[in-house]
């Protein structure tokens, strides 16, 4: 896939844009003023493979956590403001990695001035960052809320950055309308070339709020847009993280675990598949290797997809062939399928590590 | 969005393509044989709001079952036939409403023309489905697992139905992996305009093959490219119908249901949102009108969701304000948060009922 070229915004030690890898943000959901909570939540993200984290900062005290948190974080940070420009200059004394301001209420021009200001002395990136839920007035009187709305509010800001001479600027152009979304972004993408951070906004629970985000992000990346990705869902942020990943990996625009390629299953089945599928899946979530498991069902398609796979197990009447390497290995019982199959992902994911092929990262 | 105009194909009371909303198909994962359990799976898919089911063929025994399956379902019903094409010559016989052949193993050219000669008697229509995991060794041998082969394999098939002077057709180009499916519909599309039936096939289990399919499906329906879809999960297939609606859902291209925007929380967060959101998700799963409800953590983003929505809250310090119809109505406390919300929901519902909006179906 042809990705869009950006230019690259340095964040800590990553880069966004300009052909790195498309990154993994988070959001920590613990109040920030707990800084050992938020630490916590921090590295739990980080396990799951958050490579950029945003924290919210909605007031002095969050603001004076951020010095703490920044310190000892082992992800870029993020301070997210609203309202109150203030908390920016603090953060930005603090030594935050990225601001990230609304458009839509961060106030007049004098003080997104100041803000930039600092942050261009010690080279601190800003988002644009704008929201289908906090557009200003003053646009959504003449124009709506639109895609042409949202792209008009970043617009605007850029136009205050690149004034101060500024490009470390990243842009997001989030709605909680999927359609509203594609459509702002590829606009976006046709008239500038700074990086692009997608995201569905309030998408919702996790079900819901997965098929949003996959289906306009999954667009969006499909047409080459996009430089790094956050997914919201009300619930645990390490789900956000863990769908960001699968949302790339199905694009194959990065590696991270295993592929687990399973059928449905129907009429044809002969043996209990979905307690092997799922126990896999569960042991499956401690392999980063990126390796491809196929378990399935019949003669249909089970001994095509075993064979492609880096384990695979086609099925048939209360047992199963395992595949490795394209070759049957052996036929085993029911009873033995899941043991026998983890031995040869164990033994997979060892060829991997040895090969030295591994998730890539984008440092600076 | 622009649909690509497609061919009409009817399939007993509905339509695919020519126009007709995208239809969401589900396949049983009972053993056919027994039709009592298989009739039973079929009424739980579509109370879940499944439009066409297909169930697998695999011996002469399923293919009898067929007939009591086709005589009591209340949803039209593909039979999927695979190596034996002279089961579907005896289900054809039996009255059911559409075909499926994988022209990876039906067999040679003279049992297809057998096969499409009896459909055509009764105009039964036939899906064309291609999977890469059982793609003619013919073909792979010369091109490999690609795109294009998946297009190679169906035109073969379009020929011989085509050379026999018959129309009735759908096809599938599935692959397990996201790009290939999408490359290859993108092909069909820009060659042939018979509908198209979208899925990626082995997609696995609920959050991976949700992403995968959300991915893949969504991406080809945002370019108006696609007539029918399913989605494959090892997992419950009321499962796999959910999701194909949250699809169409996000694409604006269906209604059925709530649409639950809601904020992710951040460090922002001044209420116990979670539960609250849990609880309604749950409760909204019977509500079949669509309504859009918005529950949102902060003033960020809060009062421009909650406005928006048919029913709102914006939360604020262990309390909210509920909105109908852009206006605030009263403040709730957060022990009483679910039932009043819940108290506007079934309004707002009401409302719906009462002005004749509802999901539409494609009748023929």
């Amino acid at each position: 896939m042809n990705r869009k070229q950006t230019k690259a915004v340095r964040v800590r030690d990553v880069w966004i844009g300009g052909g790195a890898p498309v990154l993994v943000q988070g959001m920590t959901k613990t109040d920030t003023r707990d800084v050992k909570g938020t630490l916590e939540e921090i590295a739990r993200y980080a396990e799951v493979g958050c490579e950029i984290v945003r924290v919210a900062v909605p007031d002095r005290e969050a603001a004076d956590a951020v010095k703490e948190i920044v310190r000892h974080s082992p992800l870029p940070v993020v301070a997210d403001i609203h309202f109150d420009y203030r908390l920016a200059l603090t953060v930005i004394e603090y030594g935050v990695d990225k601001l990230r301001l609304n458009p839509g209420n961060i106030g007049d021009r004098d003080r997104v001035e100041a803000v930039v200001k600092a942050a261009k002395v010690r080279q601190i990136p800003i988002r644009i960052g704008v929201n289908s839920g906090s557009l200003e007035k003053s646009l959504l009187q003449g124009m709506g809320r639109t895609a042409e709305t949202l792209v008009a509010s970043a617009a605007r800001h850029i136009k205050i950055l690149n004034d101060l001479d500024y490009d470390q600027i990243v842009v997001s152009l989030k709605a909680s309308d999927v359609p509203t979304m594609v459509a702002a972004y590829r606009l976006m993408a046709e008239s500038y070339d700074y990086p692009l951070h997608l995201g569905v906004t309030e998408a919702g629970t996790l079900l819901q709020g997965t098929v949003k985000s996959a289906v306009g992000i999954g667009t969006l990346l499909s047409e080459g847009i996009g430089d790094t990705i956050r997914i919201s869902l009300t619930g645990p942020g390490e789900e956000e993280i863990r769908v960001a990943w699968e949302i790339l990996k199905a694009l194959k625009l990065r590696d991270r675990g295993a592929n687990l390629v399973a059928c449905p299953t129907c009429g044809r089945l002969q043996f209990d598949m979905w307690p092997v599928v799922e126990e896999l899946e569960r042991r499956l979530t401690k392999v980063v290797e990126p390796i491809t498991v196929a378990v399935m069902g019949c003669a249909v398609n089970g001994p095509g997809e075993a064979r492609e796979a880096d384990v695979g197990l086609a099925g048939g009447k209360d047992m199963g062939l395992i595949y490795r390497h394209g070759k049957i290995l052996r036929r085993v019982e029911q009873a033995d399928m899941v043991e026998e199959i983890w031995k040869e992902i164990l033994a997979a994911a060892e060829e991997v590590r040895l090969s030295g092929k591994g998730a890539q990262r984008s440092h600076a």
